[in-house]
């Protein structure tokens, strides 16, 4: 396996670290976390707002071979779920039956790549009807990945108890926190993360 | 215009910030003193490593639309063009004709979208012949920008009179600094990115 590790970070507005002053959001901080520990990998941020898990199974695939060439390491974390959830006219905007079916689609699509894959849980946000929703869908996808071999990383529960994520996600536009909230889900992610990469 | 900006970073690996260990790079730094200024751009980083303009010619509208939406205040900034210029089997990977092109139509694209533009010219790598390359290269790219009225600002020259940048590239790969030499890339730009920002 080359040495030459290079990630994709997919997914959604939290990927992306919307409203991070420190412009690193939780996968800047697992990227400075492997640096820290001499694996230097290339990480390529690949969260788009808004996105639903249909929007990215549109284009992920695609983002990802422009970076990740057959010679490197090339491995992705998936993120999404918390726009599928969301209401729009009274309904989810991307239903359980459909993001489950995307989920699936991605990991066939990675493994047919050769790409190691991590799938992290959507965050909860400051609506409990809406992280209801979220934990349910959290729910299917931890249950999906085990059967897949892949490993998954439930966020909503943990980060909902986590004043760190929730006092700045209610000080903030109510879905995204700022440096010290993502400095949390991080945190939370950072033995998987390791655990993954093998340091 | 709308206050919701987000500004695509389109380019290299320069652009991605490969070797910093703080997963930065110079556009992560211009997002900080952004969001420092109140301004917290949603800011989208595109560089992708090896890519020459042609490379980026072909997947860069595409990854831009998927990321500014027309109800937001959409803008992009371009890097690109040491990968053009480094010689492979003794010739330039991509001509001095070709990559004035590449960015011609980069420019008519953005303009078509309505997207705002700024140009960053490429830096300096620890080889002479191929910033010599670059050199000729930043000289065309400043000229077309001002034919269309977009700004350009040159780095090869600044960043390679600049033992923060060189220093570290030459204890790296012989083509990408650490932090202090990305946080130097940034300090050069600063003056234009806040002025084309309005802050």
């Amino acid at each position: 396996m080359s040495n030459d590790l290079r990630v994709c970070f997919v997914g959604d507005s939290f990927v992306a670290g919307v409203g991070d002053p420190e412009a690193l959001g939780w996968c800047g901080r697992l990227a400075v976390d492997a640096h820290a520990a001499g694996l230097a990998p290339t990480a390529y941020n690949l969260g788009v707002r808004r996105q639903t898990s249909t929007d990215i199974a549109g284009r992920w695939q695609a983002e990802c071979r422009h970076r990740l060439p057959r010679e490197v390491q090339g491995r992705v974390v998936f993120s999404f779920g918390v726009n599928d959830t969301m209401l729009l006219d009274g309904r989810a905007r991307v239903g359980a039956g459909t993001s489950v079916g995307n989920l699936r689609e991605m990991l066939a699509g990675a493994h047919a790549e050769s790409w190691q894959v991590l799938v992290v849980g959507p965050p909860p946000v400051d609506d409990a009807e809406h992280n209801s929703r979220t934990a349910g869908l959290d729910e299917r996808f931890g249950r999906i990945c085990a059967e897949h071999g892949v490993p998954y990383i439930s966020s909503c529960h943990r980060l909902a108890a986590d004043p760190a994520w929730m006092d700045q996600v209610r000080a903030g536009d109510g879905a995204h926190p700022a440096a010290a909230g993502y400095a949390a889900f991080a945190e939370l992610l950072l033995p998987a993360w390791r655990e993954w990469l093998g340091y």
